[in-house]
């Protein structure tokens, strides 16, 4: 396998010095591209885009044909892992995801585990897969979801917004809560380094659902889960380190407990002023963020705009790579994501001049 | 009508010495009241409630005959104001408010104008028929939403996560989005002292959506037509100053900001820590809330360690509201409700001494 070319985005995970900022976005290989489409068509279903290697090959590329990215992310869902678990992801057409099972009467959480990797192996062949097609163009990205983010799915059947049945089991029956997190959070350490041993150059946790707990309940039934996972995590097999990024949706208040868990990176979505994110971390973290991709609906003079101000709030220096405070939507016009990256291209360098 | 009996939340918002911390319980007239039920049932919708004063003041009052509330609040809805600015507010059952009409086109944002306060009468006839019905038993705070969150509905015609359509105008149409929040600005401000003539003795701005835009766009398209309206309240008949409230749901990373438009007390959600908040604002404003409503479906001995955690939060002093940090959710159990309330007033006091 080549050496890597583009080490921009590693390098700003560790903090270490760049010519500009590295740039991609979350959920860059998606609906918003017409090649997406089309190979989604091709495939039949979202999870035989996840579940066959080539599939998730040729999805994972397409965007880094036609736009200058300095990171692939493995084309994947985060709901891989409770299905392994055993609840049965399925997806309805128009509808979000959902599982034939769920998790909520004591014998079923006493009787969950961690379930044997080779269930996932599709996983760990694409990041195999990807990794030689990319042929060291980029790095990797593999990734799993958040322990308590995946509770949500476990215990709701569903995705929610007020996760009222998830909570209730946090304030009524917090040693069962405990117990499901702290087996999903085994299950993400052994997944996420099997990704590793696969090839995956860096990783990130998402923590979608985070925000929607309490500034208390977040360090305990997030937050603790995140930062065992982090410390759970191998080096590559030639002995390297491997970046990790943490990012709860929603969880600019906690930035500070967030950068002490011994992450590389924290993910921050756009309610954050990022020379404030900036202040609040010091050194301890590198930042990712952190675009509304509502903006990218609007024009390429208000996307350059926001590119200008955002790289402005972080100021110079290094240890910023930029990207979306969320998944880019499906109603993108692909000429805008463009515009959003040469923006970056352009105007970044300035702050990276000694 | 009788002088105020219990004057405890008026003072509160003013940060003036009280014997407890007052409590009230947002949406507290609602769907897990049985009495509400049936209401709602002889009514024969949600909107024949808020159209009729008598309905009105009926559900008002229910949860004071329950608790010992410190509060009451108008029965109504934020989307009355949209309704009277023409745009045709409906409910489809099992699902959220939608409206007949939006407002995307340009000629259609232009041609709005500020309604004739007349079409909202039966809001101001139930605000009358409250402050008549409690007779100086706790005050009446009456409320609207912010300009921001109705933009949202008003664009939309529903409720939303991502807001697309508004962020795209905020975006590509700052013109057409700042004149159609000027409009609603202006009707607010019209609307809250409509309601302050007829007897509301506090205010509150409701912001359910402000959290979803960024840090920047929050500042530029909610918070400055907030702090115009705040800026535009009169006094009561007998010439008092009606303190008003400011909620930002998920707006807690700008507290600092919201406490300088000259509210006299803010809303915070649960993902704030509450002493944090009063370290963070000072001596500016006072605070409401903040506990997540999903721990009422939990058991009365963790609702009552959590107000205990709360009250420990805030500490010592005036100027704390107890409230939860959204509605209450319809499946909340009764007596769950009563044992939030009787924490706060038991565990309270010890806060107040000198």
């Amino acid at each position: 396998m080549k050496p890597l070319q583009n080490d921009t985005f590693l390098r700003a995970l560790r903090r270490q010095p760049t010519d500009y900022t590295p740039v991609w976005m979350m959920r860059q290989a998606g609906r918003y591209l017409p090649e997406y489409r089309a190979s989604r068509k091709h495939a039949g279903s979202f999870m035989q885009l996840c579940t066959s290697p080539s599939f998730a090959t040729e999805v994972t590329l397409q965007p880094l044909e036609r736009y200058p990215l300095d990171a692939a992310i493995l084309f994947s869902d985060i709901l891989t892992v409770p299905d392994a678990m055993g609840l049965g992801l399925y997806f309805e057409e128009g509808e979000g995801p959902k599982f034939e099972r769920t998790l909520q009467q004591e014998e079923d959480i006493q009787a969950l585990q961690v379930p044997d990797m080779a269930k996932l192996h599709y996983v760990f062949d694409a990041v195999s897969s990807i990794r030689q097609a990319l042929d060291g163009r980029v790095p990797l990205i593999g990734f799993a979801g958040s322990p308590w983010t995946l509770a949500t799915y476990m215990i709701e059947g569903k995705g929610g917004t007020d996760f009222l049945t998830a909570k209730k089991m946090a304030y009524a029956r917090p040693d069962l809560l405990h117990h499901l997190l702290n087996i999903t959070a085994q299950t993400v350490t052994q997944y996420l380094n099997a990704q590793i041993a696969a090839g995956a150059q860096a990783v990130m946790i998402f923590d979608s659902w985070g925000g929607a707990l309490s500034h208390d309940a977040y360090q305990r039934f997030s937050l603790a889960y995140m930062q065992t996972i982090v410390a759970g995590l191998t080096k590559t097999a030639a002995g390297e380190p491997v970046p990790c990024i943490v990012f709860t949706k929603g969880g600019g208040l906690w930035l500070e407990s967030q950068a002490a868990i011994g992450a590389d990176a924290l993910g921050v979505d756009w309610t954050v002023d990022l020379g404030e994110a900036k202040r609040r971390v010091g050194h301890q973290v590198a930042l990712q963020g952190n675009m509304d991709p509502a903006i990218l609906l609007s024009t390429p003079a208000a996307i350059e705009a926001e590119v200008a101000r955002i790289l402005a709030s972080y100021g110079h220096g290094h240890g910023h790579v930029f990207n979306l405070g969320h998944g880019i939507t499906q109603w993108t016009p692909p000429e805008h994501a463009h515009a959003l990256i040469q923006a970056v291209k352009t105007m970044s360098p300035a702050y990276h001049q000694a």
